[in-house]
């Protein structure tokens, strides 16, 4: 066994660095990854040798068609160290299994109807046992589940979130990891999103940034110097229920006045319905009357089409959100704030007036609000994302790989 | 010349421990040096030598009254670099100058009625120099401005404070710098309330806390990794004009409801004046009937000996802050929060009712709220503080200071 050259405590880190170089750049010679890595040849040359002894990195399996010997490119193996994401959210379900470089290799969703918290946990074990059948190739090395809701991450469980009806799996981390014998991470769902969009999205340039989840419930994930910050208990990010109005409606939390109640998918389908109810929607009534149901898109479809209280409904929700959000801005004045979650995706009747609000009331005068770019496998790819590092770390820590000498290139 | 052992980049975190060390533990020989700082004992004998001859160390003055030769012990030396921290409030100007383990050498303290920016140049002018000649001791190698308002500590001036009627000094550091020849810092004054209660007062034991100061405005200085964050563009921490009710009253910034518009002393103020107008406030009428002043003094007396509407604005303006401080929480999660300004000295009719408020409203259930220990000094010592590490760095910077080798002992 030779030991890479420079200190063992670079080892790893240089290790690191010569992934993430692959992972953001795609195959690369050795030559190319001393020159964006910035170390010597010696070390290149061991370190990757180790990387490819530990199957983390592999020779590019498509070789370029030029004469004579080309030296090899490096990519990440697809087809070794594998991990399963998993998003389990109030509706649905989707799992995916994803290389070291977040490639996804298999993906499946399932829509949930039973919301209860009892059926969560044999919903979650369904779904990974489904995608692990079809992993063939590699071997999983860890499951990440996306949750949403309030959950405290350094205890691994505890999940509050009324819309499961308080499901609260003390130690649900333990119970799959006793299960399928791999580590488990469960990750808040708008810190799964953030890493994704900062793995693959909206914020690739970024390493200081709030990524802003409108959803069913609103939540918010914080990276600071590219980790996911959770604060003294674990608990930071919580934008939903940012007190907007102390005399405002009774929150689900207890509390009166939260954005949620503003804000959230939830709440303004609760209006909608009120609205249909007190004949202040004619179109979105006709939807319903003729046997269509309320969501988001056709309440949305009914505001676009004429019914004005409807699109009133939309835009002072959106009004609150660019309230919240520009508080969250002059508190943290963060690089860039990322938009993401299904309300987002409506330009017209709530993004727009949202960004105008929130340019109206930041202090430094100067936002970058970034409209989030990862679709509905946000989450699960972004659970993945979240266990590389220790995932990475743990495959590197096992001593040197038993290269020899000859590995030496 | 002897190069401390270890490397050259080691040199000066290294004397910063040894320096840290002292500062926080009092006067300390070389052995207690070394079992505290973790260093081996030829690094702290050299770095001692070498902060003993730039002077940034002195031998304690008054040595142990023991029989036979005792160790030296070494103290921050209090006669030769010298900060001036001074602190330009709304009706007050506070000069202090501290030597660099922030010890008080000389206070001064001005009443300034004139509120009006045209006149903080010449004010803060005069008490600097009034200070310098007082401090025949010594020399100062630096200058520390507190302000409040809005301030771009990045570009060194630019202060947006209503109450100083807009003063915008661009580059007031430039100016100041060119008078008196020495570097001088701009601090935001809840940044300086925060270092100040992390170096000598509550926040010595946490490096991640909030710093709220509840004074004529609302400011907040954020505490991370033991440094001030400022965020992207400076402007973190701005918790005054965190929408409270966006229905609510305009506030001077130009939107409606912001904390200051409920919390605020000022707010506090115009609201006692309407309910004495108002036939509400018998008490303070009679007050201000025999020639008696309107202060937060007189307000909370008033509220205390029976005025209870005067009483109810005290605790509706500690309900908002508490909110307000909740949000906060919520959001960033720290290890703990200290709450400072003149309002927080009102446990009966504010603090109470704020803390109670809080914790109410905090997602972890878990809040550390501490009130602040240091008094009307703490922004001009604080601003002398955070002065500290810099001209530290600069005195360590020109080379080691021609130690020859008989200086180590």
């Amino acid at each position: 066994m030779i030991k890479p050259d420079g200190h063992d405590e670079l080892r790893n880190p240089n290790m690191r660095r010569i992934f993430e170089c692959i992972r953001l750049n795609g195959p690369m010679t050795k030559k190319q990854i001393q020159s964006a890595a910035g170390l010597s040849w010696g070390c290149v040359s061991m370190l990757c040798a180790d990387l490819l002894k530990r199957e983390i990195l592999c020779e590019e399996k498509t070789p370029q068609a030029t004469a004579g010997r080309t030296p090899a490119c490096l990519e990440i193996n697809s087809s070794k160290h594998l991990i399963v994401g998993l998003d389990a959210g109030f509706d649905h379900m989707t799992a995916v299994v994803t290389d070291l470089a977040g490639h996804i290799l298999l993906c499946e969703n399932r829509f949930v109807p039973d919301r209860s918290g009892k059926q969560i946990l044999p919903d979650i074990r369904a779904v990974i046992q489904s995608v692990l059948k079809q992993a063939l190739q590699g071997s999983i090395v860890g499951i990440a589940v996306s949750l949403p809701g309030h959950m405290d991450a350094f205890r691994g469980g505890s999940v509050w979130a009324h819309l499961f009806g308080n499901f609260e799996p003390e130690r649900l981390s333990l119970i799959l990891e006793e299960e399928f014998g791999v580590p488990v991470l469960l990750c808040h769902a708008p810190d799964s999103m953030a890493s994704a969009e900062h793995f693959f999205g909206a914020a690739r340039d970024v390493n200081n940034f709030l990524f802003i989840q409108l959803s069913l419930g609103i939540g918010m994930g914080i990276m600071a110097d590219g980790q996911i910050y959770r604060g003294k208990n674990g608990s930071a990010g919580e934008l939903g229920h940012m007190t907007m109005n102390p005399r405002g409606e009774r929150c689900h939390c207890g509390n009166y006045g939260c954005l949620e109640t503003f804000s959230s998918v939830e709440s303004i389908l609760r209006r909608c319905t009120e609205a249909v109810y007190a004949g202040k929607a004619p179109l979105l009534r006709r939807h319903l009357d003729s046997g269509g149901q309320l969501t988001l898109a056709t309440a949305a479809e009914a505001a676009r089409s004429g019914d004005s209280y409807i699109k009133n409904i939309f835009l002072k929700a959106a009004h609150y959100a660019g309230i919240a959000v520009a508080n969250a801005i002059n508190l943290i004045d963060p690089d860039a704030v990322v938009l993401g979650g299904e309300l987002s995706g409506y330009r017209d009747i709530f993004l727009g007036r949202l960004t105008d609000t929130v340019k109206s009331h930041v202090w430094s005068g100067k936002t970058d609000l970034r409209a989030a770019q990862l679709g509905s496998n946000a989450a699960a790819v972004g659970a993945a994302s979240l266990l590389v590092p220790s995932v990475f770390s743990k495959l590197c820590e096992s001593g040197a790989a038993g290269i020899s000498s000859k590995d030496v290139t």
